[in-house]
This record gives C-alpha cells, structure tokens and sequence, in this order.
C-alpha cells in the first residue's frame, strides 16, 4: 500500500487517483462540519461548488432526491470564513446541534472544502476526514486495500498546516500496515507527531486557525480538534455524503 | 519579517517576490554541490536550463566573462540523478576536489536545481541554501533585512522532504528575530526540529535519497548532510553563483 497526500485543492489534478482510495481534509472547518452534523442526525450533506449550484438544489431536491420535499433540505456555506448573505446557515460545526439537523439534508459550499470533496470524485472511493474521527476514517479506508491519497484542501490553493496534520494522523493509524508513504505523507506523519498531544496548538499556528480567531470563531477551532469523539467514517458517493455502514 | 516556503521550482511563478530575498534548495545535490566547488576554489557557478544552453556557454565563455579562455569552463549536470551523455562532469559534490575545480568556473545543468535558482531571480537578491553551511545562509539572509522566500527545487514537481528539511533548518536559525511563518514555513521548521539531531536520517527516509542510494550514490548524501561545515553563503547574481563577501 502507497500512501501520498495532495497539499491543496488546487493540486489534485495533478495526481492519478484512478482505482485509489482518497480521503479529503478540509479541517477548518467544512469537514468537522460535516462530520459534526451526520452525527448528529443529519441525512446527508450535498457539497456543491458554486452559491447558485446551492439554491438550485434546495428548491429543487427532487433532482437529486426524489423523495425529498424542500423542508428537509437546508441551505449552508461560507466564503471567506464568513456566512454567505441571505443563507441561513453557515459553516460552524456547532451550528448543527440535534435539533437543528436531524432529519434534514444539508447542501454545504464552502471556499475550498466542497472543491477539495468534487475534485477527489475520481477516486474509487471517498471518505471525508476529520479529527473527530480520525480512527474510524483511518480503518475504513485501510478496508479498501487499495492505495490512498489523502486530498488536502489548503488555504486559498497553500499549504496547510491544519489538513496536513488531519492528514498526519491517519497516516499514523496506519503504520501498522507498513505502507509506503511519499515525501509529503511523511512530514504530514511528522506535524502529527510533534502536535500528538495538543493538536489545538497546530490551529493556533497556522494562518487559517488565527484567521477564524480574528472573526471570533475560537469555539468552532476548539471543537474541530476534539479527537476521535466518534466513531464513524463518512463517504462521499453519487454527490451525497453519508456515514458508511 | 515574513517567511514562506516555496514546495517546488514549477510552483515559483505562484508567489511574489519582488523586494525579498530568495533562498533556493536543492539539496540532494545541486546546491550542495555548488557550495561544495565554490569552497573548493571553483571561481564561479552558471547554473543553465538545458544541456544546449551549457553547451554553448563553455564553447564561447566570452559571452559571460570577457576575460575567460574555454579552458576554465568546465560542463558539468545530470538528469534522473546521472551523468549527461558526453559531459564530462556530473552533479556530485564530492567530484568537485580543489585539484578538480580551483581556478575554474563551472556551468552546471540539473533536473530541478538549476530551474529553481532561475526561476527566483525575480527575488531582490538571491541565495544558494544547503545544510553545509545553514548557519552562514541564514545569517546573510537576515542581513538583508526583508521578507524571505525559501524555494525549494523540489522532485518531479512535487514536494521533497530534503529541501524542505533545509529550509526548516534555516527557519530555525531566524527564530531570534521573531519572523510571521507561513504554513509551510511551520511545517519545514517543525520537520528540521524532528530530524535535527540527523539529518542523514530524512536523506534516507525521502523518496530521492532513497532513489540516489540504488543509484550507488550513497556517500553523496552522506556528504550533504553535514551541517555548518563551511562558514561562508553563495549568492546569485547576473547568471553566476559566486561566495558571498
């Protein structure tokens, strides 16, 4: 098994994901987010790359659900690290408490989140990471056998620090199956390694983390770097991303 | 003062680098193998894109030193980490003894090294990093007193653990003056923290060091390794790479 990380979305056309296994990290915050509502109740998050893709689809669910009725579907998105005029969710993670999300679907645009999560649809199979659930991430996607990238949004097309040490972590999950790990797989398992104890400290570091600080947003950081609070992993398929099962 | 990372010589034309200075990293082995001739007596380095382009200037060397003979030029590169078909010289520092190289001039062509230190010529002034003489680098950078980009050559256009490593190491040796640290600059300090005490290690854990050891080229990067053994920076200036004074 090869294991190979991409450091931004920017990058993944670069690399050839056929019949490979990819993980996407987008840490701040859209794939906490996402993790955060699915287990919370809710259905299933619809990433899309563009605001108007985002309206579509919520007035008009059937065409990706036919089943669904407008209610169920919420509107959700950042540009910027801030709310999307007119859209009445955002993307914090705390936004989406039980009440608010059960039962519903959301349809999620972010800066480089969704793009990172559409960019990877190439692969065999995509899981969304987070350190929320690093552990369970990691053991599904070793379930494949195939080789894995681990696909980095980064910060406006950069480097950054945050994906990479999501990325870092699950790396670290899988030692034990003696992969073969290129140049960028190896200092993401180093930035994990030195941020082990205390990976808030990598959030406080990067710009992203002192971004969202700036506009107030400590808790949402605080949240995003709890890790291993649950116990599933989460896949991207046909559009949808659902909890794996 | 601020501090970003370039990860690779193709990613140059993304960043600004008007009024910086520019440190470049190829470590295994263009600029290691530069700084290697220069203390050796070699009187200068033309790093050139193509094996045309070297060609040329060692036949008719008046077009950069007007008081040159060709016997003072020697040809010298590699591609995929071997010697070019008919030069005469390849990319090892440890070719590149003072009975070898004091009194001449050497036009070097490399896979990624060359590339990189032409491709920063944007910067306001140029230097030539390796961990042979990290210290001495670092200090004539911060002399200049502005922001600094460290570019690292990179391998195939991607992200190499050596440069970056090279690049943390210079970091390191900043950390007094209390620079703002880009994401990647942050992740380069923390993998040369990690390697610190042996550097060789991140050599033999790097996809291209790994490549140079089947090659038979170990006593090359063992070589490279050796931190602060010369005290003097190189920089690049008008197509030449000359000791810094």
């Amino acid at each position: 098994m090869l294991i190979d990380v991409v450091p931004t979305a920017k990058h993944i056309a670069d690399y050839d994901l056929t019949a490979k296994t990819a993980v996407v990290f987008d840490i701040l915050r859209a794939s906490s987010t996402i993790t955060t509502a699915l287990a919370n109740g809710c259905l299933g998050v619809f990433p899309v790359l563009s605001v108007e893709e985002a309206r579509a689809l919520v007035a008009d669910p059937k065409r990706k659900i036919p089943s669904a009725n407008p209610d169920v579907m919420m509107l959700a998105g950042e540009r910027g690290g801030q709310k999307i005029p007119f859209f009445p969710h955002g993307n914090s993670p705390l936004e989406y408490t039980p009440d608010v999300v059960s039962g519903n679907y959301l349809v999620l645009t972010t800066s480089n989140g969704t793009r990172a999560i559409n960019g990877a649809a190439r692969a065999s199979c995509v899981y969304i990471g987070s350190l929320l659930n690093t552990r369970a991430t990691a053991a599904a996607a070793a379930g494949k056998n195939r080789d894995i990238v681990m696909i980095c949004a980064g910060t406006a097309d950069k480097f950054s620090l945050e994906d990479t040490l999501a990325a870092g972590f699950v790396i670290k999950e899988l030692l034990h199956l003696k992969p073969g790990l290129s140049d960028l797989a190896i200092a993401s398992l180093r930035i994990a390694e030195h941020y082990s104890q205390e990976p808030l400290r990598a959030f406080l570091d990067s710009r992203h983390g002192q971004k969202l600080i700036r506009l107030g947003l400590e808790e949402d950081i605080k949240w995003c770097a709890r890790m291993n609070i649950y116990d599933f992993a989460s896949h991207f398929k046909n559009g949808k991303i659902e909890i794996d099962k």
